[in-house]
């Protein structure tokens, strides 16, 4: 799928030094975030159409290119300052797919959106415009209103009065559109608006309600912290855990913003949380309270940094493969150092065996609680339709909690007895779980006897 | 794709009690698995013939499609004792699919050899017999012989004199097989040969050579052991460590054969392994070397015990999703008491922190072990291209035979630091490993910092 961004806008009003679309939200351009956004949604092969300030713009897609291995086609529009529609128009001789996707560079959108316009497909029209008809944007007077009736276009334009929607800034295309661009300009309207309402007068316009995802025209700095609260936002995971969806990602989501402006990686962030962890259990060796309750907050501090590298991975498209091989071994490691060093302050305040067996049946519990997550999510993948696999779940943030909690309270033997109890017990619920769930997907004949 | 199974042998030669089609081979009637065997090779609907005590063999089939949820159709042929051509013959009205896989339910036979069968297809041609150029059969006398010219059957019987090869007993048939089969009647030929002939004189009958898996025709008690001793041959995986394949394998495989014999369930043997390893525990605790000694005897069996339930599960067509489960999570469980239990007995001969240390780094090597093991074979599933993935691999079985030898020889403190030492040394070798293979795959570039 090709997709075409208009990237020729100036953004005076964004006040800041460099031309609009090279404006870092979160340390990323809003260029380099539409075309990554795209290439999540589906595209594999982009044209840029640059015109204000085209050659530092120009400089930074060639760079773009060659770091990110893209299928990149950029076009100068001339002279520059020419409404979008004469954008649109001077990318027609590299466009002659039956299906396009068009895109504004200085529209923020979640992939998922995108996903969902690209899933509906042209549906038989020459046009799909994204709308919204929920929320109001910031300054709506500056965003294009839509009036939509029966899934038709009836009306587009920023000053419309009568309007029930917003436009995204995300279309889906036929080269029909080219043709209306061409009409609309003999009428002396040189706006995208203007092909679309060609189309929408034929009856070829449709517009598609967004029911996931959130979207930002950033035109200025209010705008621009908007998009990235909403980034921030979405970097949630499904399997959050109950510390981790109400605690640390409270936490972890600043730090994440302030590192997504330096040139820190993911896996420098997997290491300095598995290096806290390491210092916590040297910190737990000590026989003090002080050094009990630093050692907590260190732990607390390398579980709240274990949500940053995901987020500034997810959110700067730094993952890799490798990323996540290495944060879930250092994770393993690091939860082992911090059970262990929490096991031996808890034995110098209550000596004896039983005291180190508590702590084994922490550490054990633990280890299989995360082996048993692995399973159990590569069991029910996709598969949403099994009771209680993510309403609730205990794991990892929930530990270092705990290790945490019974650091600062002084009381590291409880928390160990916690934590034995809820590791184990949960993985006992998940083998009920999946035995309940696998029992309904295989036949109940397992072989027997012979006759 | 439908599969017709001939079952109308008497079996006088194997001498048992039951008609041939229901001798059982290791616990399962060699028709059930002539049966799950071409499930397992994409078979999804059956046709089976039955002729000498034919009530018996329905009956069994009767239940067998109950238990197994099985599309399962019966025929009995009347009059019993006619040639297999008859058989076949007598299954035409229900078989009208232009592809059909055609089976003998006495010949034993490894899946992969069926599926490479299947794989292969008709070819354009209206018969395929997989044939076997290499291995002579036990007893070559009675196994048909077949000659092959240019990919091409050109002649094919039991007394042959000119042969190069082994008939196996699987056919893959147009529906132009029942008017050969008409023809060879005519001409007096009531046997399946006689219509594979008729194919063969008009060039439509090719010959498909076997490359991998077993194939044995049972008329005997001596192939029969033959028939056990390759299914029991073939239980090793890719996966096997060194301990596994070299000495494990060796004692679990007779275990296997005996319980398959028994309504014994993997299950049971996956619980039965675990709580040998909790007795272990007991064992280790107390202070003298006999109970030291016998906790490393009963960790090896609980070792070997654990490659058994996989065995008998693969065997009897016994496995389950959540078996499997149940296992790998029971088998975590049990290697951490293990590796408490001689870090315990470490420490009555050497008590000090080390210890306890140096029995805590091999615990959570061992578990990252594990954890990395799965992420590891996940990654790399089906490229065999990245080396070091098979050759050599330190897991649960060397970890267990050096819990073993330390007991044994009365160095559990040695034993511990081997453990730690290779297990930690596997992740790492894991990881730069997967960093290598994985920068093959992903683009080097990651984000970087903004312009």
């Amino acid at each position: 799928m090709k997709c075409l961004i208009i990237a020729a806008g100036q953004g005076t009003r964004l006040g800041g030094e460099v031309p609009k679309p090279l404006a870092p939200l979160l340390g990323v351009p809003l260029l380099e975030r539409a075309i990554l956004t795209a290439e999540e949604a589906g595209a594999t092969s982009f044209v840029i159409v640059v015109g204000y300030a085209g050659d530092a713009v120009c400089a930074f897609l060639d760079g773009l290119k060659r770091r990110r291995v893209l299928d990149l086609t950029v076009l100068a529009l001339a002279p520059p300052g020419k409404e979008n529609g004469w954008s649109v128009l001077s990318a027609r001789a590299h466009l002659d797919e039956p299906f396009l996707l068009l895109l504004m560079a200085d529209h923020v959108m979640a992939p998922v959106l995108l996903r969902d316009l690209v899933g509906h497909g042209l549906d038989g029209s020459d046009l799909v415009l994204a709308v919204d008809r929920n929320k109001r944007p910031l300054e709506d007077t500056d965003v294009t209103r839509v009036l939509v009736h029966g899934g038709l276009i009836q009306a587009i334009g920023k000053g419309l009065d009568h309007f029930n929607c917003y436009d995204t800034g995300a279309f889906l295309c036929s080269p029909a559109l080219f043709g209306a661009l061409d009409q609309a300009l003999a009428q002396g309207d040189t706006s995208l608006c203007g092909g679309v309402r060609v189309l929408a007068e034929r009856g070829r316009a449709k517009a598609l309600y967004v029911e996931r995802g959130f979207w930002v025209d950033v035109d200025t700095p209010m705008e621009l912290r908007k998009a990235e609260s909403l980034l921030l936002g979405s970097l949630t995971k499904p399997t959050d855990g109950p510390v981790s969806r109400y605690v640390n990602r409270r936490i972890s989501c600043p730090i994440t913003a302030l590192l997504a402006r330096t040139s820190v990686t993911p896996n420098q962030v997997s290491v300095v949380s598995f290096l806290l962890a390491l210092v916590a259990f040297g910190l737990f060796l000590h026989p003090s309270y002080r050094a009990l309750a630093a050692a907590g907050l260190l732990a607390q501090l390398s579980s709240i940094l274990d949500g940053t590298d995901g987020e500034l991975a997810r959110l700067k498209w730094m993952g890799t493969k490798f990323g996540g091989w290495l944060d879930s071994i250092l994770d393993r490691y690091a939860d082992g150092f911090l059970l262990a060093g929490l096991t031996y302050h808890a034995h110098l305040g209550r000596p004896g065996w039983s005291t180190l067996l508590i702590g084994f049946l922490a550490l054990a519990g633990s280890f299989v609680n995360t082996y048993s997550a692995g399973l159990f999510d590569q069991t029910l993948r996709g598969d949403s339709a099994c009771p209680g696999t993510s309403r609730f779940r205990i794991g990892r943030d929930v530990r270092l909690f705990l290790v945490f909690l019974g650091a600062v309270t002084g009381l590291p033997l409880i928390a160990l007895v916690l934590i034995a109890i809820l590791m184990n017990v949960e993985v006992v619920r998940r083998l009920v779980l999946m035995r309940t769930y696998l029992s309904g997907l295989e036949p109940a004949g397992t072989g027997g006897s012979p006759p």
